[in-house]
């Protein structure tokens, strides 16, 4: 099974906007086990969307097409499928009704412009889930098939997720439910995990069901997805849990999350449940830790906030800079657990890439010291993931 | 003049690292006034980057192919454009010793497979910058040419500004000098900014050197490119500098940099030079500002860091909670200027998207109310640029 990716937009090519949703779509597809050779970026341009829709749809056997489905006159990725399928346009009325609806319940009026989003290609039909006011779409030719998907990536994700997915995977020859699971861990590498699951990989590779696929995500770990099918939904789902329990046995607290859950998310979800709060200090991290803390926590709730400073702690060396930050932050902010990553002052003689790390909760002071990769700003970044994953070994 | 961007990488497919460098290159043509109508993402795999190259080369004037100049076994861009071109690799023995060099310099040992980097397609020759060990290649093919350059950013992008864009430049029938500057911009549309300029546009219009182009960078402001031509390298930028002031004249403080400056950089090599000091107050903008302004002054020298928080201004109103909140950061940092973006207290009758923005300079008090769009996540990044641009306008 092969799938190719069609990204649409001018403003992709003009670098306007980075094209992310390709690489997702690509995680995702190479996570579902489904290659994939080929990405293309192309404008909003009639006769060249539709030259690439038709290469991708004769290299490959699916073809996920990603924005252009809004209402504007740019908006023409339905008719540029249209053409490719020698097919017409016609209006769903009841996608009319469900847009007008989402424009109802949010206070506005829909304008005419917005009809044209429920035109579907005569023998396509909309992608059931529809999160936003732009359907997706469903559109067999032949053998193969094309999928389109709105560039507004939580649209787009949910569609993928819960329909093309699954439908690439019953495409691909299998009949039966299929479903998986994507456990994330940090703190191996994929040598490492690989022997580490050496032998359950084995017995799986005898049994066939479910399969294991591992997917590097850089600096935020490695990812293994579990897949697994079934004839019955809670049969899937009963292999996947029981997969996940027995793959938890074997790789213990490596594994910070499933799915759609980050670091971060991992420990405000904690901190939430114990009714208890974070706050940072900041020195190396500069700001990092914050900006990914108030993005999925934006009033602040579980994050207190903290303090960005290269001073506080400038007295102190060794271990005690980073228990010194963590509890200045920790005063600061009133919150009850802080944590802090600093450099080695420059008089101390460590090798480079040293960062202390430092975590007080309560009155309990937490501390280690890790030798970490890269330049300035990649150490930053292993520095903020280094001490969130300390963070949440801590808590759990 | 067309210009098709070919990356190159099974780690982009995978979506293990975004392509930011197709995007960065297709801005650069875009500015440089180049059309560029497809970008194409294929594996590491000699088979299918063939076609890809043979296809660009068949639908533009040139290629700019990017990454796999390596010295592994999956780098074999080398590879695939001799067989674009018919031709044999041969051991560039110069680049051999710029290599070897190269590695000595760093106190390291070059090995045998960073030979294979000197490899050069016969008929075609290293590009002069090398700023890495990898070269970068210029293959004229017929009357077409397929640049290659390497995936590290900061190489690719020398290679493109020093040698790619003016040679397309000149490939594209000018045979003259040809220099550019970028203005970057923030606060006014595109629309508004041709309607201020169109007199200007006007004037170059006719007399055709120098000219001008605008590119949207969302968020971040609109960018305006002088392009100039002449016979000597000084007359050309004799024309940008006289451009550059016009421009100025007429756009005035709209302008916050140019080429490679940020609205950050701007910022703090002013405080830099009048031997000032920055601290932040981040509440709603949530550490996104110190994060921005650590990547470029990581030992924070300048930037004195800040206090992330919600609590402190809690009982102000209106615009002190934003004043409240820039005192307090400077009290705690001790910096001389002081920056803070609030939202207004839920009990305010305020309409959505209003922000408070607060600037201390020493003992004086400068404030805003700004009304910003978009959800809380692009609202926190309009409110960090907004509170970054008043600032700059203030120091000025």
């Amino acid at each position: 099974m092969r799938c190719e990716v069609v990204a649409i937009g001018t403003e992709l090519l003009l670098g306007q906007i980075v094209d992310t949703n390709s690489s997702w779509i690509g995680e995702q597809l190479a996570l579902t086990g489904i290659d994939s050779h080929f990405q293309v970026k192309v404008g909003d341009n009639l006769e060249r969307m539709e030259f690439c829709l038709r290469q991708a749809l004769e290299r490959s056997d699916a073809v996920i097409c990603c924005g252009g489905l809004g209402p504007t006159q740019d908006d023409i990725t339905r008719d540029a499928i249209a053409k490719v399928m020698g097919a017409d346009l016609q209006r769903d009325e009841v996608i009319v009704e469900k847009i007008r609806r989402m424009f109802e319940s949010r206070g506005r009026t829909m304008t005419d412009n917005n009809r044209k989003q429920a035109d579907i290609p005569v023998g396509g039909r909309p992608i059931p889930q529809m999160p936003g006011t732009a359907p997706g779409l469903y559109c067999p030719i032949g053998g193969k098939v094309i999928y389109a998907v709105p560039g507004v990536p939580y649209e787009m994700r949910e569609m993928m997720q819960e329909f093309i997915l699954p439908n690439l995977q019953e495409r691909s020859g299998q009949k039966a439910v299929i479903r998986s699971r994507v456990l994330k861990t940090w703190g191996n590498t994929e040598s490492g995990l690989a022997e580490i699951l050496a032998e359950e990989i084995n017995v799986l590779d005898e049994k066939g069901n479910p399969t294991l696929a591992f997917l590097a995500s850089g600096i935020e770990g490695l990812k293994v997805r579990i897949t697994a099918k079934a004839e019955q939904e809670n049969e899937a789902e009963k292999i996947l849990a029981d997969e996940e329990e027995k793959i938890r046995n074997i790789l213990g607290d490596v594994i910070f999350g499933i799915d759609e859950q980050t670091m971060e998310s991992v420990i405000l979800d904690k901190l939430r449940q114990d009714e208890s709060s974070l706050c940072v200090a900041e020195s190396l991290t500069g700001g990092v830790m914050a900006s990914r803390l108030t993005a999925i926590d934006p009033k602040m709730e579980t994050f207190k906030g903290g303090v960005i400073s290269q001073t506080p702690f400038e007295e102190e060396r060794g271990i005690n800079r980073a228990i010194y930050a963590a509890k200045d932050a920790k005063k600061t902010t009133g919150a009850d657990v802080s944590v802090a990553a600093t450099l080695p002052h420059p008089s101390e003689e460590k090798s480079k890439g040293t960062v202390y790390l430092a975590i007080v909760i309560g009155d309990q002071e937490h501390t280690d010291e890790v030798a970490l990769p890269g330049d300035r700003q990649r150490l930053r970044n292993y520095a903020v993931i280094s001490l969130m994953n300390y963070c949440r070994k801590l808590l759990a």
